[in-house]
């Protein structure tokens, strides 16, 4: 690659500082601050490393993590889509896409297209490395709104059944993960945290 | 891996979530907001994954990436060490092996040895991937102070033989990153960004 490649991917890291910046509903574990994207998609990449060995279908373990590390970048422009949002769908809107071309193009053409089909191929969810990114994507928030004493759940009056249609996409990725998930889900109801 | 093993997992999960909480001397670019630990982890991933190309050996991505992602995860205990700090050494010390043990010990055995075991090769900086992870942790504040008028240079005093000694650890990693980080030092001393 050339020094012109290098100055473009420069320009990329200093730009992607700032999801630093977009804060999501969720908080931290045992805490009442909000978590932002740069850390939210570190904690997913751990999870991706730690948690790999659950998935059900064999996956390039690489490209999972690139995919939860990059997943976010778009709400730069987009900003954060709250996952019990009623008003707005989460699923990939055109002003992301937007977001996607213009951040992403910013890079050399090649790892461009790269970051961009990884990004899409995310938000499209069908191949395995999707179904386990998203796996992990789902499970971050409920163990921290479990922390958290029902977290977003109980500020936003979100019921059980509600929840178990956001969370059962883990079971795409992983039925293990899924059935550890399907228990806190009801231990999170016994205890009060969870309203059914 | 059977539940018992999950467990130990989801307990580690929550555990690192600490590292959200320590702060770097190192500033976000153009800002006055520190960075965090993880947000610097997942910014080092994203360089590595875009800059890996420049790398003068052949190299592991998802090693790398392991490294960077866990590389500070010992803060926990032992807290940030200033590159530039004059009393205490920014070397592997005993306090961050004790960590190391306690946490990566967290996981079920097989991979507290691979985290442990990753951890200390990032901290002895020989193979290749280690080389090119330190790399990355070299050049991200280099840009960050560069784009802050001088950041911690210019707060601490640090001058440019100082800040170019530890900035070699770059050209371990990487030749042509090298050349630019010496380039961009120089440029910072002609605006005044740093003393000479």
């Amino acid at each position: 690659m050339n020094s012109e490649n290098l100055l473009k991917q420069i320009d990329f890291i200093k730009e992607i500082d700032k999801i630093k910046y977009i804060q999501r509903r969720t908080k931290l574990f045992n805490s009442d601050r909000n978590e932002n994207d740069a850390e939210h998609s570190w904690h997913l990449a751990m999870m991706a490393i730690v948690l790999s060995d659950y998935s059900d279908s064999e996956i390039d373990l690489l490209k999972v993590i690139k995919m939860v590390l990059i997943h976010d970048i778009v709400e730069i422009d987009a900003g954060d889509t709250f996952l019990y949002d009623q008003n707005k769908n989460h699923e990939n809107t055109t002003e992301e896409m937007k977001c996607a071309e213009r951040i992403f193009g910013m890079l050399p053409k090649k790892q461009a297209e790269e970051f961009l089909q990884i990004w899409i191929e995310f938000e499209e969810g069908n191949s395995n490395e999707a179904k386990f990114a998203r796996s992990m994507d789902r499970l971050e928030p409920l163990l921290q709104n479990t922390s958290n004493n029902g977290g977003t759940w109980k500020e936003f009056a979100v019921k059980y059944q509600t929840v178990y249609n956001k969370k059962k996409v883990i079971k795409n990725g992983s039925t293990k993960l899924w059935e550890y998930a399907k228990n806190l889900l009801d231990d999170n109801v016994k205890k009060g945290i969870l309203e059914k």
